[in-house]
């Protein structure tokens, strides 16, 4: 693990999710910038001496002499966006597949280079986009791709938080610092951080790419250099047309998460907050509240739940959903076997390298005031 | 009353929220363009023979001539879009008050020939832009006049429904006919008919008015000559921006008009479906759930609701609160007392004319690819 | 009118409900004990001096003496329990159909009189069971009597209310008074003022009786003479079991009125606050969000409601509908034409005495610490 | 480990439970009474073939005789309740802590001798009533013993599921053969399975103990021998009143565990199929809606949950907070050290002892029809 020290976020969750299915172990680390740091977080974990590192360079070289066996499998990437990509590319270079958090870097044109290391290797490249993860989500994807709600016309999808209602990054010791500022977190704030999860379930769920958008992007607190909101409407293949709704001066709101998507027949509705419910409204009959972990849940809703009805999975499974799949599928690899169609859906570098590009076009249009329509910047 | 005969929806709404509470009684009508229609309609309403006319026209003229107490005090007119403007013009002439339902006129022309006839006759003329009179609606107007959001900065307004998710105006014998006609219901569809409700709860709840805009406006269903869809981003006074979202092609969707309005502080959402809570989120404490009908809600509020919480109001009794206040003003008037300032509080003349603004602004922008933003049109 | 003076609660309602389908209107009335304020009363409900009476034995006498088409139709009475039984008795004896607010008397032995001089008279008496007016009430009666979900086995039903927590009967000004006296209220108080409808309910939508129950009472306010809280198990026809749980303590609460019933194949779930949606859910497939409004649903809510789907219809309007099919059986059988069966689904004298014998059992059953099950009291 | 191999539902929750906070490992076990099925689910978690048992006495003797270090610390027992006894006296025996599913014992005498055991060697037992282990169950408790609702007096608590509505334990393959038999699940079924939760529940937010109940138990699936739904009227210490109902035949229900406890100033209502909301209701203010990860939860609530607002945390972190709480506990007694007091907030020997003698209780009084109340069995 790269990053993840014990006074971040992120970090934490990943190694949760990681651990939750027994699949995958911690067996080093360099979680911080500062060594002592590194150190002290590498002993929480109860990591030995040797296996917490100083500097990530010097954690994948010396890995990468270890035995088979011994060494680690993959490297998971938790840093700022200004540091996915260098750790990245130095572990597709000595061999490790990688899991990164999104955006997977700090610019489309690192992106692309990475896809192009990936393929180049032939290693994998796991991208967080945790909400992909939740099997209510999963089962949207299926019932679409089965014709349920006929041809597809319009979406929206919504993605509202409240925390950066105030400049809290100016008092420090948060996670808000990094993510306002441009340096670190690249050319746009909310959108980058919050912006890219609802276009990506967008995608993942409808299997249609935007195609072009027209968009607004703020900064409502004053001062703030970033982007702290951000909308578009969306022109997706086929003709479905969306409307993207992001913002983090949403004050009161936690993680409010949302997407409905109509076609002709009906439509369905998905709430980050209440997870394991997808609502499918019908023009003919009554709206169903279908639950995770039933049995007329699809295969892709069962594959990804643990529990029975009832019982609620939550943010912290959709994640280990992510890393069981990626681990099965690498396991597979390492065995030689066929890794099963359900273990492959995870997000990977063909993700993120769109989430680059929508970020980029996002941001061209966004505060462009002549052009009304932008195309997908490639 | 000019429309409204037993084959039609919005009249017999009509009928109720003016009955409810006593302050009105329905003492003729021309009910159809067709004499049997307005005939046994009224006959069913319980009216005398004498006072049931053929034309709006014979109506006018007739009523005019009877001793005061004798005639109508005011008239009400249901017809589509494409008549609302001769029979206010008529009444108004011949000395009678109007209430109208929205929008207003077939254009804005005629919008402003009758605010120009309203000026000179000092007569009132009420609109019926009923989700302005649900209790929970007015509490937030009057929490966000008392600045408790702080300074506001986004809002989002949407109002989605599925009942012309088909072509179901082909069918006959449904409201879809003349909605979807643009020589009956005017320049736009589906945002004449409830964007322009989602607009003027904004404005409402606000108080700020809207002064640029970038529309989208489609028709998805194939042979459809009009919008079935719209959205905006809309630029208001103060620097506050909204996404406003309309279709009626949300396939499985009923009624679904909601409103969130963020400020520094916290944010509202109110819910028509579930329209006596009004949610208040705030930064630094729980959100709260308002109910109408509590001891804690403001005048307004007050004012406008009937029961204690936990006793439901809904939709009839918000377009009762329009009808019992304007019938509270002009008796007042009648009699020569002040009307109270709550009284006053229901749409008008000038809110007809901003709507028909809004739709002439929507519809020049929404199908224009070369310029983003559109000033609004006066 | 027989009470409902301008400083009381119930004649409100029931005035706006009465009017609403503008299938009746208020003639005459004595409001109140007070002749100023039944005089005040009256002109601010617009009537004429000569129709608003001191006493109501002057009122019922005096209009008996007036030609028919003039004279009331019938009698509403809106009095404190205590006051119920008189006032009926003299008007059905006087020719007078009855309306009059639950529950009926103030003990089963007047009840029982009064049924009596109903069967006597051949005359109508409508109880004011409100919550079994609501549209989803009557769509959950016909879809289990229907078999919807096979044999019934279990019910809950539940009345919670918290504005009883304190004892502001003691402050006096407000409907705390009468109801927590029992000179005034009768020998139960929340029991018979709440858990009454909870009661009526549960035997509305099942077509069930109870045949026995298991009650336990509480007063829980300090010196309240009267339970403000009351439960029981309860044993119906056909095996049928319920748990009733009503209380005026549970403080929050506003009118929580909820039932679920379960069969064999599936439950209904209904709660008062959002009373437009009744909750399907099924052992086998997804549960479903049945609303008021849509063209699924059956014919008895389809003509107990208004408006279509998503214009939200509440309590004013469940009041209304007892009104409406009072009224439209009334002028049937004043012109000797057959009421339509749908006409006729209204509470009436049965209801008012079961509902005596349900609070004479609870009373017995409620303080009893020695007998675990009661017969109910014939 | 012993029981939960790879064909039973409680093992891998526990599993999931156990390894989020990467606290806990799993060394061996004997996951089944079939040793080829503990064999090869062994293998499946990725043990070694010399910590894979065929019998728990071989385990429990073998790991005895390890050094310290290797050998288990701990064992969970997640066997029928027939099979809970045995395994934890012989663990205790040899040393080993013990985690054991509820109710911890086949009937009250089972669960005394253990109680017994536990005190003469000084050893931990952990006992899974998972619901307790929800951060916002400890919100609750946390503000009732600090005062927030006043004076307690009234609470609901009930558990509802659907899926024995049919004799489904006829079909086999399922986890309803053992729990409907008398011979392994002990005297109640329904009552004993999630009654005791309930129960449980409700003793842990109040900290007050259940005195006298009145119960009525019911087999309501035709030739099931024992219990599928039983309720009671419970009277707790300092005058509290409660009713708790419990039943696995309300058809189309999920896993329905709510409770609401209502003191003289508000109320509290939680729901753990949306376990992240407390419900706070008042009597003068609004009702608010406390979310844990926020900033305003108290010091419980935010210990035991693991991301911001929002991110929804679900049944298997509930479980994991009971697992982790034991192993710090667990870790700082082997170190010598002094556990935090919001380590100890784990269910231990003691309740089960108390959920034995609620099991008795309602199974004594459930099918007595003489006797009202009966007292607590002790």
């Amino acid at each position: 693990m790269v990053g993840g020290g014990s006074d971040a976020f992120i970090g934490a969750i990943h190694r949760l999710a990681a651990f939750m299915d027994n699949q995958i172990e911690l067996v080093c680390g360099c979680f911080s910038v500062d060594p002592a740091i590194s150190r002290s977080s590498g002993q929480s974990y109860f990591l030995p001496e040797d296996r917490i590192y100083d500097t990530y360079q010097e954690m994948i070289a010396h890995e990468a002499t270890l035995p088979e066996g011994d060494r680690m499998d993959f490297v998971t990437i938790v840093t700022p966006n200004r540091w996915h990509f260098d750790p990245a590319m130095l572990a597709l270079a000595h061999g490790f597949h990688v899991v990164v958090d999104k955006p997977m870097t700090f610019s489309l044109e690192e992106a692309k280079l990475l896809q192009q290391k990936v393929t180049e290797t032939g290693l994998l490249l796991a991208l967080t986009h945790t909400y992909t993860g939740y099997p209510a989500v999963k089962e949207a994807k299926e019932r679409i791709a089965n014709g349920e709600l006929g041809k597809l016309r319009r979406l929206y999808v919504e993605y509202n938080q409240g925390w950066l209602a105030k400049r809290i990054e100016l008092e420090g010791g948060n996670n808000a610092g990094w993510r306002t500022d441009p340096k670190r977190s690249g050319k746009a704030g909310c959108v980058g951080d919050i912006g890219t999860h609802a276009w990506h379930l967008s995608e993942y769920i409808t299997g249609l790419k935007v195609e072009e958008l027209s968009a607004d992007l703020n900064a409502f607190v004053p001062g703030r250099p970033i982007d702290d909101d951000g909308c578009a409407f969306l022109r997706y293949e086929s003709g479905v047309k969306g409307v993207l709704t992001s913002s983090q001066i949403a004050a009161g709101e936690e993680n409010s998460l949302k997407i409905r998507v109509y076609g002709e027949k009906g439509g369905f509705e998905w709430n980050q907050q209440e997870p394991n419910t997808l609502w499918a409204k019908w023009t003919d009959r009554p709206t169903e509240m279908l639950r995770v972990g039933n049995s007329y849940m699809g295969a892709a809703a069962q594959w990804n739940s643990r529990t029975p009805g009832g019982h609620p999975e939550g943010y912290i499974e959709a994640f280990a959903n992510i890393y069981r799949n990626f681990a099965l599928t690498l396991r597979a690899l390492k065995n030689n076997e066929t890794p099963k169609p359900e273990w492959l859906d995870f997000p990977r570098v063909e993700d993120g390298v769109r989430g680059l590009q929508f970020i980029e076009t996002m941001v061209a249009s966004g505060y462009d005031n002549d052009q009304k329509w932008h195309k997908w910047i490639e």
